[in-house]
């Protein structure tokens, strides 16, 4: 069996750990980014991270093959670098380079999201396809490809941004600055604001009630009114996985993935979000009589993808033969 | 050089010609599908074309490395066979079979968009690289995506479906079943329909003079009047640009090509078109600073994208060595 390192870096914190070539992860540690920092500091600092994660699993270096970093943003993983990333302060970060200054590994860079992918192909709900679509459902909308088992984000490896294309045209402002993005009616954003609007336009709805008990208009509020009865309550999870759904098949017709896997933290409502998911998605999807169909599955990776996806994507560069050195 | 015979099969007619392995077309034969007779009899008329365009061209079988066919459809490659097509008789049609009782040569099967797209980049606007996605405006809206150089059509070889990604969420009924697909704001119909509409609003515009010139609501129209200098006829070519590059930024952002090549006979309306398109699609993605942008193409192929691409689609599937007996 072969071994490798994945690193999951994020806005808060850097998580790091040692997954085998099934996708198994053995271990895991965090640190915090402190995302005010100077680049070179938050590389080091994975590094080091790196170098524990493997001591901490009982490993030596000469046992691992490869270091995967997951990162928001767009990467360059033929010359190493983190071309750019809107949340963290880092232009054409030289990641491998700055890697490899602490650890004497081979070292791969690819999106957060497309690693999340990823992980759902080798391990979790896509495990045993070629081709499959994993769309995030969080703040924003994350969406990873995946063709003939390996990431597919375009030529310049800034793919798929399938939350911006437009579904509602001169709908909803997106921050991209395109209007009516699907982000603008899947994301869990996207339901808090619809949660907000329907109250307001029905002030003897429950959802002002049960805004109290939050304190803040989020994505649950929706589906605890609706459990309760509401009807305004209703109609908000109604739109919203009508929308939803509409962008789902949307991402079907575009990628005809075997599955199709939706995660994120909206996903936890389970049926009363599911059942109308699935349902409406599948109604929609334009497929000839006799040819299969896409499968809909739920992530099932969780807080790992990023760790698992980052080793499995070094992984698939390693088997490739690409220069991470 | 090795040779290939691509074959475009059409609802009126059946294109056959021999290609070279850089994807110059050698020659080209013609005969009419009469789509009403039965599959079989279809079938055995491309396997002859086949041959009398090897003949033409002055080879022999033994020089020809393959034959592909382009169809409109859903294919199954692995097993030869025409699983779907609206538009003609075919159902899990054995191609492969029926085409090799009459020439014995491996026989290939791909979508007619696909392999437009397969012509495109092998020996056409998109020429040099390795990922591409070619949409081609007519009576639909069709869509061919190649990834790493073969086309990628998903699991089941149904896609991409682009046409059929819903842009204008409740919008127009499609044919699919869908509302406000990309297809139903984009087509040279969707520009009929528009113009046709306009016309009616204004009784005073000059669409309804030109109209008259043609007999029919069409493509053209809209153009002739704005060069004429009819506002509404502007505001039509307006509405359409921008619906059209909303959905050429949405393929932008979903499969981030180095190349978006558009095609179909609206585009020779030439500047008037292509500029507003050009101008308002690059406006819309999602590229972060330093990021390689898309570039958009005019197709270059023509009328024999469907011969070139249908035979450098079964080139590409002898390099792989897949199983075309």
């Amino acid at each position: 069996m072969s071994y490798y390192v994945g690193i999951d870096l994020g806005g808060t914190n850097i998580k790091a750990g040692v997954v085998d070539g099934e996708g198994k992860l053995l271990n895991k540690l965090s640190i915090k980014t402190n995302a005010d920092r100077a680049m070179e500091d938050i590389i080091h600092d994975m590094g080091k991270l790196a170098a524990d994660a493997i001591k901490d699993a009982g490993f030596e270096v000469k046992d691992i093959e490869a270091i995967g970093i997951g990162s928001p943003g767009t990467p360059d993983n033929e010359d190493g670098l983190l071309v750019y990333s809107s949340n963290l302060p880092f232009n054409n970060a030289p990641m491998r380079k700055l890697i490899r200054e602490v650890i004497d590994l081979p070292v791969y860079i690819d999106n957060d999201a497309n690693c999340a992918a990823m992980a759902e192909a080798v391990a979790g709900a896509a495990k045993g396809t070629k081709e499959s679509v994993t769309i995030t459902l969080g703040t924003g909308v994350g969406a990873g490809v995946i063709v003939r088992g390996r990431i597919y984000s375009g030529f310049n490896q800034a793919g798929s941004e399938f939350g911006h294309t437009v579904l509602v045209s001169g709908g909803v402002q997106c921050g991209c600055g395109r209007k009516g993005c699907f982000e603008q009616y899947a994301s869990a954003t996207a339901l808090a604001r619809m949660t907000k609007e329907a109250a307001a336009e029905h002030p003897e709805s429950l959802l002002n009630e049960v805004y109290k008990e939050f304190g803040e208009w989020n994505a649950q509020i929706a589906f605890v009114a609706l459990k309760k009865g509401d009807k305004v309550a209703a109609d908000v999870v109604d739109m919203y996985t009508s929308y939803l759904a509409d962008g789902l098949a949307n991402a079907i017709n575009a990628f005809m993935p075997e599955i199709l896997v939706v995660g994120g933290g909206v996903c936890n409502e389970g049926d009363p979000l599911l059942i109308p998911m699935r349902e409406k998605t599948m109604s929609r999807p334009y497929f000839g009589p006799g040819v299969p169909k896409t499968r809909i599955e739920l992530a099932q990776m969780g807080n790992d993808a990023g760790i698992v996806g980052a080793a499995m994507m070094g992984k698939s560069c390693v088997d490739d033969g690409m220069n991470g050195i």
